[in-house]
């Protein structure tokens, strides 16, 4: 929605509507009412102080993101925030929920709100369908992806090697003697995707085969995970090791092979806070929250500055290395 | 500073001031840039628009938190934020850091945006000494504190009886036999403070001594913790039960403890994700964040809509067993 359908839906001309924006006396009161009734319904809320002021940018920048109470998102907005700030902007944060018809509302509603651009904190904001969202909302303002790749006009992702991360846990799980490595995920996300690719990447180059009944699905708890992996266990599933798509997954495993007086590697995923709580300490690989971040946030700045930048950042990950498997 | 100050800044009428807002072809150019000047000087930006709409609220609520990385304060912002949203407000988040001058700073900020009322999360937000920017900042808009406890006009509290939690737990460890509590805390906020009551409280009322040397001061890291905690053992100090201010801290001490093969009751607080992955699982306290924040909207809510509101609602925290001290 913008000046142009605002005018059309009023039945009145842009210059009109300019009018009404600007305060102008020229107008007629119920000119006047009808056109704001208009906008009012839209949603349609142009910061015309700004305006005034002769600046183009209202110096907010939108941040979505499905879950800010999740550890890892938290972090980013933490530090996005703080870096925005740091840049001169505010930061109007917008949790989304995984539900498709929740992004699209909220990006919508930061967009009426005009922010200068949009940043997506983690890759469920890459729909595996329909991602006409964000393709709108690129062409209205510039969409920043931290940690997930949409490739589209005007978007720009900043995200961490997450699939050869993955890869390359198999491989050294594989030159130590573990070949049945148990996988563990949550939700299909892109991020989700990529790590399994990963894992069938990593078993490849080792040529070992990939065993559907070793990458298991499971909720996104720890209790939950922990039952999941007692029943496997239960069940008689055999394997050597365990990897995760993230930490609080690996530690569910690791309460259920700690019941069973199992001890083998574990490897998680995120570097977050929750790696050191578990005992042992978990090992677990860094997606680089602390360098996306800021590159992304710089980028931004350099996307409003109109300076030529990469549409595409990446980053190497890297494992840190603690108690579940010392290599 | 409002229009009347930008008035007499400018060293123009208030009518004049009113015109250069509502954009009248009335005033003169350089009357306009002058009093434009002025706006920009003290980032004076009335939501215009809304109330060229008749609008008294622009519906945006600012949120304050020190550090929206820390799993707490994480949690009560997506709490708050989905709550707020649900009543038709978005969410300006600060992030200030501990920092009285970002603090102060940051309200400021928020001010000027014309939000309709601040919310800050978390304890941190009291000062010993100096209340005066919540003091000021309430004389604009109303202030809810969700957590914290800062006697003002237009400031209203939301928080947990950490008190009365902690003052029980010592009694219940002393009903088991367990006298001689290590009590570790970071930093003394609001609610750092009110805990170490608690503490001395329940020592008072199953007449234990308090002991100077078992009040320990720690740093907010679990590695930090651990390193403390392990050196206090090897120095020959002798407890029986470890209670600390956050789950973070007692996860440290548990590390410790394990270190030299001790079994004893360890009580964390605040039921954040960390108590579910420590091994054994770890007992803690529930401040009721889940009861806070809806309660804190809520009032938001009604006090908006100029209903009578009470300016202090204090709720009861819940202890959850766990391993680490099975009751």
């Amino acid at each position: 929605m913008n000046i142009y359908d605002i005018a059309k839906r009023s039945g009145v001309s842009i210059a009109t509507v300019s009018r009404v924006l600007n305060g102008s006396e020229k107008v007629s009161p119920k000119t006047r009412e009808k056109v704001l009734k208009v906008m009012q319904e839209e949603g349609y809320t142009p910061n015309i102080f700004a305006r005034g002021l002769g600046l183009n940018s209202i110096k907010m920048i939108g941040i979505l993101c499905t879950d800010v109470s999740d550890i890892f998102y938290a972090k980013a907005v933490s530090l996005v925030e703080g870096l925005l700030r740091q840049n001169g902007f505010d930061a109007l944060l917008c949790c989304t929920g995984n539900e498709l018809e929740n992004k699209k509302k909220s990006l919508d509603l930061l967009l009426k709100k005009r922010v200068d651009a949009v940043i997506l904190i983690g890759s469920a904001f890459k729909e595996n369908t329909d991602n006409s969202h964000i393709e709108n909302a690129a062409k209205q303002v510039p969409v920043i992806i931290i940690n997930g790749l949409v490739e589209l006009p005007n978007t720009y992702c900043v995200l961490c090697d997450e699939q050869s991360a993955v890869s390359q846990n198999v491989q050294l799980l594989h030159k130590q003697g573990y070949d049945d490595i148990l996988y563990l995920y949550d939700v299909l996300t892109y991020s989700g995707c990529i790590k399994i690719s990963g894992y069938k990447d990593g078993l490849k180059k080792c040529n070992l085969p990939f065993q559907e009944t070793l990458m298991v699905k499971v909720p996104k708890s720890i209790d939950g995970v922990t039952a999941k992996v007692t029943e496997l266990l239960g069940e008689g599933l055999k394997f050597s090791a365990v990897m995760a798509s993230e930490d609080l997954l690996a530690i569910g495993a690791l309460k259920a092979l700690q019941k069973f007086n199992l001890t083998m590697p574990v490897i998680g995923f995120n570097n977050s806070i929750l790696a050191q709580c578990s005992s042992p300490a978990l090992t677990t690989v860094d997606n680089m929250l602390d360098t996306l971040c800021p590159t992304a946030v710089q980028l931004l700045v350099d996307i409003l500055e109109n300076k030529t930048v990469p549409q595409k950042i990446v980053i190497s990950s890297k494992l840190i290395e603690r108690d579940t498997f010392p290599i």
